[in-house]
């Protein structure tokens, strides 16, 4: 008999038995009900917490995982350190991932090769973008390199045949922020769609949400739309809803809100030389032993250790 | 010509020419002048924090490793887990870390590999502990099982015959935690002693700093004394500093600081549907490109790129 | 549309979808109609040329895979290091392959999390050995430690909680080759039959097969019988058949034949300083090439890249 | 007291406080007194059997570590896992190893964060090749694109920049391949040695050597020329010491004999359903223990453990 608690190791019917994670996902972005909403998480541990937050989907951002890894959003960590962190990622979530597969780390055959890598780690979707390799986060410099059309296309399908239905595929074009404008962002959606996408990924650069509302508005929904924020955090989500929008990405603030934190709680130490002025503001133990599951364990430990074992 | 700047890319000298980690931690630990001061950091990012906060050393902690990865502090992270990420750790930050081996990941053969590769990858120490294998937290459950005395010293001099002086070996009794008493720490302490530790770390999980002061007034600094006083936090250092501690180490309050912050967004961003007021608590996008050199790389591609690379 | 070609990239229905793996290993180790031979493999390369010989089954053998890392047979490499290995076997066969697993690096909680995670990445059982950790390889030494009867039941128990029917679990016991005697041996099975285990390993290092008959002869087929004639490697395999034995493991010929190969081959190398006379005995490049599947990738490349990328 | 055993783990001097191996490395192409001789290996256990033949440099070869790892060699595997394969051979062998990195998995940045790394793991050089990301094997279809001469030099120029002399820098250029001629080979070597690196390695598919005779003709030795004799295996080496030759990597022929051996052997089970015929013409187990070194352990463990531990 299984035990149904917090912790992955005892989660009840087997991942991979059940393709829910990719169903999951697929269902969220493709309803017409209401707008999904996926948070970022960098690590296992903050996607514990979105997960107790309340969110019931998850955004593998490759700006937030590089940076954690120290690494930055230029293609540095190679394309199996990326998907190890997924793992884990995934393994304390049990819930979709959709994994910010930047490029494809390469051509086609690259593409594939982490599409079926991140599928058997669990993960519900990739989002790979018409950028070169090595990429640039979207957000430093200008003017990035975009992807032949043609070519692109050709890596989408190429990941398309390889994992089938199996996991989401989102297809995200830099054509605004590469300043090739609203046609040219439209034609490659529709490029990207006829080549087997799941969902568009239209990313913009500007504060505010004009150009995203145009696209909107202009493709008409032929599939689902997803956005990322960022820049434009004013605009209020009902907007999103009055367009069409499909799926919002909260794309690095768990990341952003524990440097924050960590700075903070970092300096104060220095300045205080002293652990008790911090000590209310930051989780208890216990709060960690319970985000990660440690009852799980102790129930486990009850019930396949001996009696010696424990007591000792 | 080298660009001196935060990237590990581009530090100067290579770090594997000079042992100034070892020797700097060394150093640190074994001066009398004052008390040496240790900050968690669980991922390179948030050593990058701890490193620009002012933290002169680091302490890779096994905890708050285990959490970052979704797992629990019961040895379910592989030891090969834990040395990738002390790699990323010692790259982001150029300081020297002290790393938390728990109890060396099986007998003498395992301990001993765990140290030379902790090595390879920059680490400057590491702080074996007399428990067994699989450990469980100190401040989980009760009484764990301690290693037999003899044995675990074995395991230190295995450690010392293999990486010299090139690594700095703490050796930390559970030995109070067990209630074993305080004699047995002390018998532990000159056993290990003996066995070439370097520095002694006493662990406590009362609440008062009575038992390590205890323990430091009979030790009368035959080595070096490092303490963790994660429970005991209320303490001034001033009390450590006459007490002739040598070291502190603030064990996993940049993770705790974290959760905090990411449960505290979240729940903000669930209940207000958006972003807009979290905004300006968080690091902005700039300071997370500050923290990680994008200027080193900005300036690296002037200098390697082309033209045509760059202005597309 | 799908190519339905060697490489594990492009084989056909997604592996995670169907759990033939296990499904397949489970009918070959239970069936009565005939013996079953799983060929070691260490790497992908050994797996496919394994594949190609006409195996239908794999044994990613603990010996082999530590050999092929450079660490000793005694849990020098870590257990996601194992991982590793089985899944790039896993990727490379498309066959059933049982891992061995030793003792399951650690207690109960590290045998089940190896289990699962062997799980994810295709494997399609393991077999877990009542030996203690870090284990010493069966053939060095003498008179191992054996794991409690109880202690290693319960860790077959959340081993099999865990993973239920989609890893194949195979009880190995070391009673024998620890000199504990038939009836413990016999004892051993019938309690870690009681656990779940869905076969029982004897193992022997006698150079008759002597002591695997007599226990076969004691069990009468209780669970499927699964040995390892590395030692006895002279009885013929009717003798198997005739006493009921389901599967028997070639563990370890492939990596030792590849060892005299190269040994020899560089033996030649040296003294000939030519490469000259060993190219007839080697595999040619265009066999390697067949092996891999690059033709798979060649057709690929002729449907997913433009013709400009291809003429260049 | 460190024992000197054949055991990375009790290997005498810390590998990383002296700098032999790029030294060593760089002694052995630079010398003008004989050629030297690297054999290809592409794991810890083909290091080791190289070891033992007399070789005195390995090249740890892109193509036979991808086929190792079930992988083709056109950038399948990532740069991560090639540098932790890397690793392995460096511990096993502990001896100067030249690294394919094929071109650097990227642009400049990619290429010299490789480099940090190799130089972290214990590589003694690494080998960048002047072709685009990702590439296909130089044996594999015709004329596949270079890299722009000036690019391609700036990465180099990075490369230098980070190492300095703590790794060996040789520049491969594909131009012969690429069939861009004689002087466009010339021009490249001359760009690249005036980027820092310190030999170059001009390879040819040709049946016969003419090309890269033609190719040391005209160069001069103005650096040290590795060759890769690969396809005109039969040239006798007094042909490269007339020619000046610095270097000459035997590319692929332990993992091709290991294919040629694990083949038959294979056959024969299958065929023989036994292994009793082939056992005579395999290493022994004794030889597979002494060859990674458990003696060094058993002595270990006479040191390091208990009587009891070690009885029981």
């Amino acid at each position: 008999m299984q035990d149904q608690s917090q912790s992955f190791l005892a989660k009840g019917p087997d991942r991979c038995a059940d393709l829910s994670f990719a169903e999951r996902l697929r269902a969220a972005i493709c309803s017409d009900r209401d707008l999904t909403f996926l948070m970022e998480a960098h690590d296992a541990l903050s996607g514990a917490v979105a997960k107790r937050a309340g969110f019931k989907g998850i955004w593998a951002s490759g700006l937030s995982i590089a940076s954690s890894l120290g690494y930055r959003d230029a293609n540095e960590a190679s394309w199996s350190q990326i998907v190890d962190v997924v793992e884990r990622i995934v393994d304390s979530t049990e819930l979709p991932v959709l994994v910010d597969g930047d490029s494809g780390f390469g051509n086609f055959n690259n593409a594939r090769l982490l599409a079926r890598k991140l599928r058997q780690r669990g993960a519900a979707g990739v989002a790979l973008e018409d950028s070169c390799f090595p990429k640039m986060n979207s957000f430093v410099g200008d003017r990035h390199p975009i992807a032949d059309v043609d070519e692109f296309s050709a890596r989408l399908r190429a990941v398309k045949d390889t994992v089938a239905d199996n996991l989401v595929l989102v297809a995200r074009t830099e054509a605004l922020i590469a300043g090739h404008g609203m046609d040219e962002a439209l034609l490659r959606a529709s490029a990207y769609a006829a080549a087997g996408a799941d969902a568009i990924l239209i990313h913009s650069r500007k504060s505010t949400a004009d150009e995203i509302l145009s696209f909107a508005n202009s493709w008409q929904s032929r599939l689902p739309v997803v956005i990322v924020p960022t820049k434009y955090y004013r605009t209020p989500v009902s907007t999103y809803r009055d367009a069409g929008i499909s799926t919002v990405i909260w794309a690095n603030h768990s990341m952003r809100a524990a440097i924050a934190a960590m700075r903070h709680v970092c300096g104060r130490i220095i300045a205080e030389e002293s652990i008790a002025g911090i000590e209310p503001h930051i989780a208890t133990l216990d709060q960690v032993f319970d985000l990660l599951g440690y009852d799980e364990l102790a129930r486990a430990e009850a019930r396949y250790l001996r009696p010696s074992d424990l007591q000792q």
